[in-house]
């Protein structure tokens, strides 16, 4: 059984509010850095030209978040990431945040697989098997 | 029975990213305006003195959004807000954000009332009463 | 002589940082969204679409501010936004945050009138005579 | 002589915006970013406590920058930081953004050593002398 993907932040001074700890909204945007380090260890990205020259992106149906304990400016949170369910079109990963071995808070996104059409709408597609096929290979780990 | 509480946020340049639509992270920055636009319609806050000149916060516990059309960049969005549940120490939060009578997205936000120790560590406390009764006096609505 | 524009921006929470105050960075922001209120004041935006169909933007080529006195949670700041000097491919608009009658900072934006090419990459051009004209309306003011 | 301070920033998606480039007020946060890794370098910080126990911090009273091309999505951007001037109270510094060797951006941070007082509010103070020591031991290079 193969190591569950990690990945490093440090919470810089714009990530704190005036309550002295890490805006909650933040810890969204650090599981998507995650997702995004995690994407590019397999040689994938959330946002992939494919063969055809057409976008496809991930864009977001839902996410979630529990804080158990805050985190601090210059604390740098260790993230866990994984693929939790792999539908046909879409993705949910799960995120847990550590500061020195201690659960911080812990996230879900579902991203569903999208083009871009002409006029810049969405429209959701099947994975391509080749992007499912990298994901999977995490999933038996 | 009395109307649920209503406000407007408009989509600003910075709240996009290059897939063109409101990044999905901006959404709960959304619901905590939206949430102490509804405060302050009670004559409340998220961060208060109380009468003993401690500070009370309302940090969160839990977060989460569903996604259903994207948000763009000079949409004014209309945001409704509703306290779900009022436990003993706790407030959850019910958001709606529409465009044009559609629903956009669906939001909930769990603040625990906390006061802040004077080594800065976050202590939960009870609601006081008179902000219990305000938050009650929604519910009933 | 015409009243110079006027806008006001509320102090969010995630706006603050651990120092209690508006992280700086966010006046940038602030100065962003005043100048849309100025332009859709006059009909215009900072990303339009010409007769042609094709997208022009006014991507920023400086910004500066200087601080005087720091913003607080939920203060609502009164933006004032005049067209400084505007160039055959360029405008530069000044910026001042007051705080009951208290000049709190004073910013500045350059931006050049750019259409995207079919590559994505931008194209500086002249500002359309239009608006051109508009802007030009504020000025003598 | 020594060589200038760099540091590195990857491009995340919610730096973007909806013209596919990092939003221009991002630049100010990455600057930030490096003048804390250039401080935690030295073995200081921008928000430190003194042996008597007192915070000091380095608010800002200026901040320009100059952009010249843009930054994308995953680019890996390089930060030189160098400290422009040292005054009694103030600190300049000067950051370049590179891309590929090639020249992004360039700006400068003014920061002023402050106490913070009982009450909250900000005093100016003469830099303690063993962080003006270490800031001059950078400016010989």
């Amino acid at each position: 059984m193969a190591e569950l993907f990690r990945t490093t932040r440090r919470v810089e001074f714009v990530d704190t509010d005036m309550a002295q700890i890490v805006h909650f909204s933040n810890f969204f945007r650090f599981m998507e850095s995650a997702e995004i380090d995690f994407l590019n260890g397999l040689g994938l990205s959330v946002s992939m030209q494919t063969e055809g020259g057409k976008w496809i992106g991930f864009p977001r149906v839902s996410a979630s978040c529990d804080y158990f304990k805050p985190a601090r400016f210059l604390d740098v949170v260790e993230i866990t990431v994984r693929v939790e369910t792999l539908g046909a079109k879409s993705i949910t990963y799960q995120f847990e945040f550590f500061k020195a071995g201690e659960l911080l808070a812990r996230g879900q996104i579902t991203a569903v697989c999208c083009r871009t059409l002409p006029d810049n709408r969405l429209e959701s597609m099947e994975i391509p098997p080749n992007i499912r096929q990298k994901l999977q290979g995490t999933m038996s780990q």
